[in-house]
């Protein structure tokens, strides 16, 4: 038995695909964020990531942001529409939803999912150096949920956004 | 002054990209799931997600389910270390994560994130067709937060999954 008839075997797990979900592309995930202009130094000075659109919705105060982590921005087509079409058929799109003013509201904060009431857990950008990028990440100043050394798993670290949101950070060689 | 100028202007945008962010891919988003079984039905019977690997973690009760929506899964290695190596360096992965037993609390449910306390708020299957799409959902039962009739952005669904984690459906021309 191969190890996907025996994935296909868990109890759920529907092992003929419908052909109706063909081109279907788990294509983002969409955070909300309290203050802009931090986030977006966040995912594209220290994890680089590329802003691709934005949208704004001024009657309901509140913007979107999507953002790509790419190797060749160039890819990325210059003009809509077809940039938003390339963006909505891409895998791993992030987006980002900021709600006008929430920065300038001290006592506000988001919820990161991770304690009480809890359900969305975190994001997760793989490297091609896990020591590397943590070495780098220490040297911006970044906040860590749990370093390397920390806890028994030695191969993966997690950062946090300016939100608080956990950032899996591994190789892909990391034994998970 | 082009698009991507435009966006690389907006405060916070870092327009140069660090050479330490090469590789970095955003690989994964987990979510917590009350009972694995309805979740893997969902998101395989349903969306067309395929099952890559399951992590047990026998001692501290939890076990980690990655998926991924690709149109070919014969491009997946078929044994690990491959595999595994395979898919932590994709885009777009699922990693769904179960607490034993959490399926036999009748009173427990996960937070989706869009009631308080908010942070998390969706992610995004695009679809070729999402007229077709929808219709189909309606005909498997699948939970709707939003049917394309609703509201006025008549080209976006939003359909639950079991935990009621929302799903937004759009197609690559949809004007987001």
């Amino acid at each position: 038995m191969s190890l996907q008839d025996e994935l296909n075997a868990i109890p759920g797990v529907s092992a003929e695909r419908d052909a109706a979900t063909r081109q279907f592309v788990f294509n983002h995930t969409m955070l909300r964020v309290k203050d802009i202009a931090r986030s977006l130094d966040f995912y594209t000075r220290v994890l680089g990531f590329t802003l691709v659109r934005r949208r704004d919705f001024a009657d309901a105060k509140f913007s979107l942001y999507f953002l790509v982590l790419v190797d060749d921005p160039a890819q990325i087509p210059a003009e809509e529409p077809a940039r938003g079409q390339w963006l909505l058929g891409q895998r791993g799109v992030l987006e980002l939803t900021h709600n006008h003013g929430s920065e300038d509201d001290a006592g506000f904060a988001y919820h990161d999912g991770n304690s009480e009431p809890r359900g969305f857990g975190h994001i997760c950008v793989s490297v091609p150096d896990v020591e590397a990028a943590c070495a780098r990440f220490e040297q911006l100043g970044v906040a860590f949920q749990k370093r390397l050394t920390d806890g028994r798993m030695k191969d993966i670290a997690f950062i946090k956004d300016p939100d608080g949101y956990w950032v899996e950070i591994l190789q892909p060689t990391a034994r998970v």
